[in-house]
């Protein structure tokens, strides 16, 4: 932690304390990035929903090892929440996210407005065939799709050369490499291991709704990951037994209703029966009313 | 003609008598494109499915308006053919697109490989919603998809600031326009005009199907739109009118099947019933087993 604060000290002296420059017009960013790219800088671009805790923060430590110009997005994507989720209530403080972007050393904050961003008529969507059907894709329909339109959209303006993603959102990350391969975005995708609370909790700007009890049940997402882990260190094969086992566990928590857990190909997300290889084990629990997700890798002995 | 063939001499000529040049590989395309980005050229692209003609050639003198290097491309590309459709025996002469290509400047010609373009477990689309609900989406389901996923797909391989596409394809040329709108591709799109056979027949790779017979029923496609613009010049405003005399007289001509005869708007596609402004007529018809193809705008006076 120390470490960390002395590193963004440095980056902010080495930025010369320059201040972070908001651009929030799409035209005005796609003129900067062509000049930056002109001028033979490499840029790198951590897109969020703002809200900025420390997993944000983490993406934008690891974003600064890969370029010159650090651009992150603030924008809270309408098309990728469904009709009953939670688009208007969505935190949002851009005073507050300006002030930890800059801490670390972030060049640019790209904040475009809603209308400029889904204008009139606007028909074309971005989506992929296989992998929505899994895990998350399964609850939320729609939801991926809105995922990579925004993506592919942000790409086109800010053109970054390489962009970083959470492994948090496991599911998303695997998306955005397939449809980056797909489409041909001349983009190198960097995941950054998930940020967690000291229980465990895996940090996440929805966290923000827990009341304190709901917060401490919270904590069984990790700790039924933490479970699975410890049963194929001792042998276990079984992904089947691996998952009623995890679902027992969050049962026996108040306020929790499981959405799904999972145990997959790490690529493909196709279910997997036995493990014979290194698995992603996913899990999605509602707790209260606040869906959290979480996701490790099972690695059996040997792998 | 002879203008023509003078300045295709003079474009020969200034670029050094030097060779066109063809690149097969993404990687290799989009590292020269970066390269003459970084070095300030105007990048200007043509993307084709090969077994070019003057309506394509004439696209590609128009791109040399536009820019520094004219790349096209030529790619018979499989996710835009029906099932039913002439993927296979679609015209290919590769050596014959080169030669031409070279006769009108072209820099670069991008022909990429089937197996690098569609990858194992390719499963990404870009698809729009409306505009494809109209004219030949109709018949054609899945084929604007296919379209507007391998023209993103070549924007992001060949880095174009400009792309020029014919009007010919009508719909395929506000696809791409409201495409390039919706996911901000930071790219001018420049529609051309339709080159005609002395008999009006719009240039299509696809003519060469056609017997001697057919080919000179398939005039009557350009003269019915001919027939339109005469009523709508001389006072007429129904487009229903308009419609049923051009169907009436494409049935006349032996070996005709009509898929559609519509008038609409320009933009959005959506039918129109009383000519208040200029509106798009359109027209798909089989002569034997060719689907053709043309269009025109009807303007009525003092528009």
């Amino acid at each position: 932690m120390t470490i960390t604060i002395l590193l963004d000290i440095q980056t902010y002296l080495f930025n010369g304390g320059r201040k972070i420059e908001v651009i929030t017009t799409i035209d005005e960013m796609q003129k900067r990035a062509d000049g930056w790219r002109q001028s033979g800088k490499t840029i790198v671009f951590v897109p969020t929903m703002g809200f900025l805790h420390e997993g944000h923060l983490a993406l934008m430590r690891r974003g600064r090892e890969y370029g010159d110009i650090l651009v992150i997005s603030i924008f809270v994507n309408p098309t990728q929440f469904g009709p009953q989720e939670d688009f208007e209530t969505y935190p949002r403080d851009f005073e507050r996210d300006r002030r930890l972007a800059e801490s670390v050393g972030v060049d640019v904050i790209f904040a475009p407005q809603n209308d400029e961003m889904y204008g009139e008529r606007f028909q074309t969507y971005v989506s992929l065939e296989e992998l929505p059907q899994h895990l998350c894709g399964l609850s939320r329909p729609n939801h991926f799709r809105g995922v990579a339109t925004i993506v592919s959209k942000l790409f086109n303006i800010v053109k970054p050369h390489v962009s970083i993603f959470g492994e948090k959102d496991y599911q998303q990350l695997v998306i955005i490499r397939q449809m980056v391969r797909d489409l041909n975005f001349d983009i190198r995708i960097v995941g950054a291991p998930t940020v967690r609370e000291p229980d465990g909790l895996a940090m996440s700007s929805r966290n923000n709704y827990l009341s304190p009890e709901e917060r401490r049940s919270a904590s069984v997402l990790f700790q039924s990951l933490k479970l699975a882990q410890k049963s194929v260190a001792e042998g276990e094969r079984d992904a089947r037994k691996l998952i009623n086992a995890a679902s027992a566990h969050i049962k026996s928590v108040p306020h929790t209703q499981i959405d799904y857990v999972t145990i997959c190909d790490p690529e493909t997300l196709d279910d997997v029966d036995q493990i014979g290889g290194p698995v992603l084990m996913a899990l999605a629990v509602k707790v209260g009313k606040t869906r959290l997700i979480d996701n490790t890798i099972l690695k059996p002995k040997g792998n």
